[in-house]
């Protein structure tokens, strides 16, 4: 680091000590790519002002491989974070990004996740604003670890809540499931597909945000399907309240590629970790006017099922023969450090 | 994880799948000590209502060892935080909270972390209100790393800038230096001082908030001297303007166990890292009536320097015997994984 454009070598225990080496790490790559009006007054923390309901949200990202196709885990850091705030019906507006880099991680990967971190941002609508930087020492990390916390500020035509929920309700997925999953699987040693399967890491906060302002509190639900995948939410539903799901299987989007390395896998794609993917649950006098609203950012966007009283706490799956099948909540984790 | 009591056992990858493990985990230990009524909503996101001007901080706690005397990782990831809100002239109100656990960490261990955040969360009179959970491998981590970022609303006369600062201000601080950094070390393999050094971990944001209500603008620049120690904040002084620092070196409180454990060491005790322990700079006609607030929380608290113009960006330490030294800016770092 002897000069601001030096990206070459190593960051080693010097770089998170507090020290002068610390402050030109800073320096040279975050306040550089990072730098905002707020970010800069650089104090331990940041000044904010906001008005109205908050939304706060938090989360670590750990995922492995660092870089996958479609993005790498500062992209993945942004989008995460700020599509928690969507899911909660908020405008992200701010977040804090904290950094636990393992000694001897590469200047060079360093710079390249702050870059993604700027872009992501950027189509995010996000500033980042504070954060803090620690380096570890070898073999008691995985290259980098990056925490991301958010503030957003709540729509005021927002009124989403698992206890809105009512029975006859769409159950409706915005895109293609198993994506990300099986993107960062396709990365990891050893699973080559032979094809192109690319993360749906995305920012879901300007979808959101259009489905606000035309149906507000008729969006009832929102939750974007992680770790543990669509299959997960839906369990959340079906035990939060006195309700099942009725499930229409062929109605799920899987991209041709994914389903395939799915079967290749013996992985059910509803399993599978998300990045990009949301349920929102509505009432089905405004199904078909959501889904038109969805399908302008991705076609793939489906009615997948609804809410039940027939069944309560279990999702039903029918398949396009007829056959009927229990979809069971996801015990331990099928795909490990997915996000 | 049989029973809501049960904490025998370890904590292996499943149960940060997102899967019924993890809800367990959360539903067992996190929820179980922490439930308020925010948290308890569940959702991706905490919904806040705040009015005013909002501060914004994060950081990561990697603290080797994770329990040591005076406290561990779990009371530093609160009040550290809190601290680092409360040098903004802000009241700490909401944390979020992120574990990364390392697979095969003993749930007894992550129970005990736990309910020493709710311990000094209540003690600083904030509230966890959302939280993430993740599991690495083996070797891919160190026990446990704690991010947590905080949200605290600025108080009404707060006017905290290091460019307030102005020539012959006063520079107090609040409490014995160097004793966080020595009870790390001494719990440290094969540094056993025959004494006993006890963390200063403690939540600052009371005594800020009596700064605030007494002295108000007075107060024109505050900040925790954590990593890096007292040496590193006076640097950011003497870097941040067109001032130095005059310092008198007989004044640094420092307890005599810390002392002879530094002098043991050959550690000099203004780059040692502290916890509860803050700088606040303030006009030198209100210098006696601060020191006085101080030190009904600690008698310790001292007049420690005097802002120059003298000799800009260096900090000048007079001894007792009338030598002279500059205090270099720390390089590198002193400890390593001290917070």
């Amino acid at each position: 680091m002897q000069t601001n454009n030096q990206t070459s070598g190593i960051i080693d225990l010097q770089y998170g000590g507090g020290g002068e080496q610390m402050n030109k790490l800073l320096d040279d790559v975050v306040f550089h790519y990072l730098r905002n009006d707020i970010l800069n007054v650089r104090h331990d923390g940041a000044f904010l002002d906001l008005e109205g309901r908050l939304a706060f949200s938090t989360d670590s990202y750990v995922v492995s491989p660092l870089f996958f196709k479609g993005g790498n885990i500062g992209d993945l850091a942004v989008n995460g974070t700020v599509n928690d705030l969507a899911m909660c019906g908020a405008v992200p507006r701010y977040l804090s990004l904290a950094f636990i880099i393992e000694e001897g991680f590469a200047m060079q990967r360093f710079v390249d996740i702050v870059k993604s971190i700027r872009m992501a941002a950027s189509h995010a609508g996000v500033q980042v604003v504070t954060g803090d930087t620690k380096v570890v020492e070898h073999g008691k990390g995985d290259g980098i670890y990056i925490n991301t916390s958010g503030i957003g500020t709540l729509h005021a035509r927002a009124a989403i809540g698992i206890d809105n929920i009512r029975e006859g309700d769409a159950v409706l997925v915005n895109a293609s499931i198993a994506t990300h999953g099986m993107a960062i699987m396709s990365e990891r040693e050893g699973l080559q597909f032979g094809s192109d399967i690319v993360s749906d890491t995305a920012p879901l906060n300007h979808t959101v945000l259009t489905l606000m302002e035309r149906f507000g509190g008729g969006i009832r639900f929102l939750r974007d399907a992680t770790r543990g995948g669509l299959a997960s939410i839906l369990h959340e539903i079906a035990t939060a309240g006195c309700f099942g799901i009725d499930l229409v299987e062929e109605r799920l989007p899987v991209l041709s590629d994914v389903r395939n390395a799915c079967e290749l896998l013996g992985l059910d794609p509803v399993y599978v970790a998300n990045e990009g993917v949301f349920i929102c649950v509505v009432p089905d006098s405004i199904r078909e006017a959501v889904l038109e609203t969805l399908r302008i950012e991705d076609p793939a966007a489906a009615h997948i099922g609804t809410i039940t009283t027939d069944h309560p706490g279990k999702i039903i799956s029918a398949s396009a023969f007829g056959g009927r099948h229990v979809v069971h909540p996801l015990v331990g984790e099928q795909l490990p450090r997915i996000c």
